[in-house]
């Protein structure tokens, strides 16, 4: 049976731990909670799609170390498909330490790619990505990126771009996309300017069907290329940690596309469920199950 | 044939990360270079010693995890013996990320003791204790310390204690200690002041033959029983990492008491070590051989 969402990009083993205060330089910091939990961008929205009982695949890579099997297994845990996820024999995996500030949740991330490479143009299986509905990718494997985004234009499979840092190969991927869902760096830097509503019409030039801008505690703001354009609150939640939460968006906004629903009703949907998300310690811990997002939203005005 | 030196405290796997610069709140930062490696003051105290080919125990408990693991190896192949480094099933090991600056080599560290028990009294065992002519405490094992302090000075055998921060139990221990070589923190928490000269009189008072108390790049302060009063400099080098740093200086200031050195020059030699540990990432990595430090010492004024 075909996967629903094949995710292309990083994954990364998350070391969390929870300070009272994020920390001055030079001093130390006794951590509170700590977590060890898969992560990364692609990876972390197909675990929301996951919750959501949507049937997923991950192609990436990950060393053949401790953490690689870790990430490989609490994939497989949440029921996200490994099969194309690889490991490469004698190369780290992608990890973070990530310390988080009690009260806030804010979030510093220190992370290294790890050695493993990344895919490469022949380690891309073209079968899934034909016959999925929806190819998530974060840029981060920018060579079997574009790959993956011309087979799935080809097959006519719907395209989600998670843009967080605009990297040199970026722009030639952006064509080959049909939802851009990118960060407010991502949107300056691509733009090469400061003033947002100037990046929405920006991006919207390069082709796609909408362009959204997350910023943080600040919603989000969207344009269509129907000429929609609206603003997306982020809903208030008492917040234990940030990490992920834009990659939990866009697992929620890519639920909405495969219901077929509007793109104000999706972004609603994908704020619901990144405000969720915030709940605990984790990229991952408190993603929200489908009934808890219905719920959520229902309290909301 | 009995170790010439008995550390025990606390042991921990510290995972190490280069950044350019220390990260504002919120934000991300790519580690340069990455390194894995056992620390915790005791044990790297040993490590130090056993460079000098002094022969060392390890009384101490770590998780049944990956980092117990590698905390366990990395001190056998320092040539540490561990056959009195325990394993607390189903619990976790004691680990650190550590972000060093690149250029100033301040560090700031992120720890959790983890959820492996301290070693209890009728888990340490005198015989090692008795036999050694050293015992080293980092003073994280509060009850084993004073049991084994309390073996040490029936038995003769000299004992340092390494005062990182005062505990509510530390008061005990003092008049256990031979040698107090203590961080500048540790001296005003004891003394309750924030003058430094005042805090060496105070901590004598407690009865050791000498006190020194580091003030990092200020280097050191030393007072003894018999009134031999003196200020060492830190030794000028490239900085990469001052990670263990103080760990290294005891176990220069330890193989200066097992070759009866005068104190002078004891602190001087273990200044040197410390200074020498500095050049490489992670707390173990550039601690020097014998011939490294008398090198380096014969070079200086």
């Amino acid at each position: 049976m075909p996967f629903a969402v094949v995710g292309l990009g990083q994954c990364a083993y998350d070391i969390l731990g929870r300070v009272d205060a994020y920390p001055a330089v030079d001093a130390k910091a006794e951590l509170g909670e700590v977590l060890f939990q898969g992560g990364g961008p692609a990876a972390t929205a197909l675990v929301t799609l996951a919750r959501m009982d949507i049937g997923t695949t991950f192609l990436g890579r990950v060393g053949d170390d401790d953490f690689g099997a870790r990430i490989r297994s609490g994939l497989l845990a949440e029921g996200v498909d490994c099969g194309n996820l690889l490991t490469d024999p004698g190369r780290t995996s992608q990890f973070a330490f990530i310390a988080v500030e009690h009260g806030s949740g804010r979030r510093n991330i220190f992370w290294t790619r790890g050695s493993a490479r990344p895919l490469s143009l022949s380690e891309i299986d073209p079968a899934p990505i034909r016959s999925c509905r929806v190819l998530h990718l974060d840029g981060l494997q920018q060579e079997a990126s574009l790959a993956a985004a011309r087979i799935a234009r080809e097959a006519g499979v719907t395209t989600v771009l998670d843009g967080g840092t605009f990297r040199s190969g970026t722009a030639d991927l952006l064509p080959l996309i049909d939802h851009l869902v990118v960060s407010e760096k991502f949107a300056l830097q691509a733009c090469g300017g400061n003033e947002p509503r100037r990046a929405l019409e920006k991006l919207l030039s390069h082709g796609p069907r909408a362009v959204t801008v997350t910023v943080g505690a600040r919603g989000s703001h969207t344009l269509s290329r129907e000429g929609e354009e609206f603003h997306q609150r982020a809903f208030p939640v008492d917040t234990v940690d940030t990490t992920g939460c834009g990659d939990v968006f866009h697992g929620g906004y890519i639920y909405g596309l495969l219901q077929g629903w509007e793109l104000r009703r999706t972004v609603r949907f994908a704020a619901a469920c990144a405000a969720l998300k915030t709940r605990a310690l984790g990229g991952r811990t408190a993603i929200p199950t489908l009934a808890e997002v219905e719920n959520f939203l229902s309290e909301q005005a």
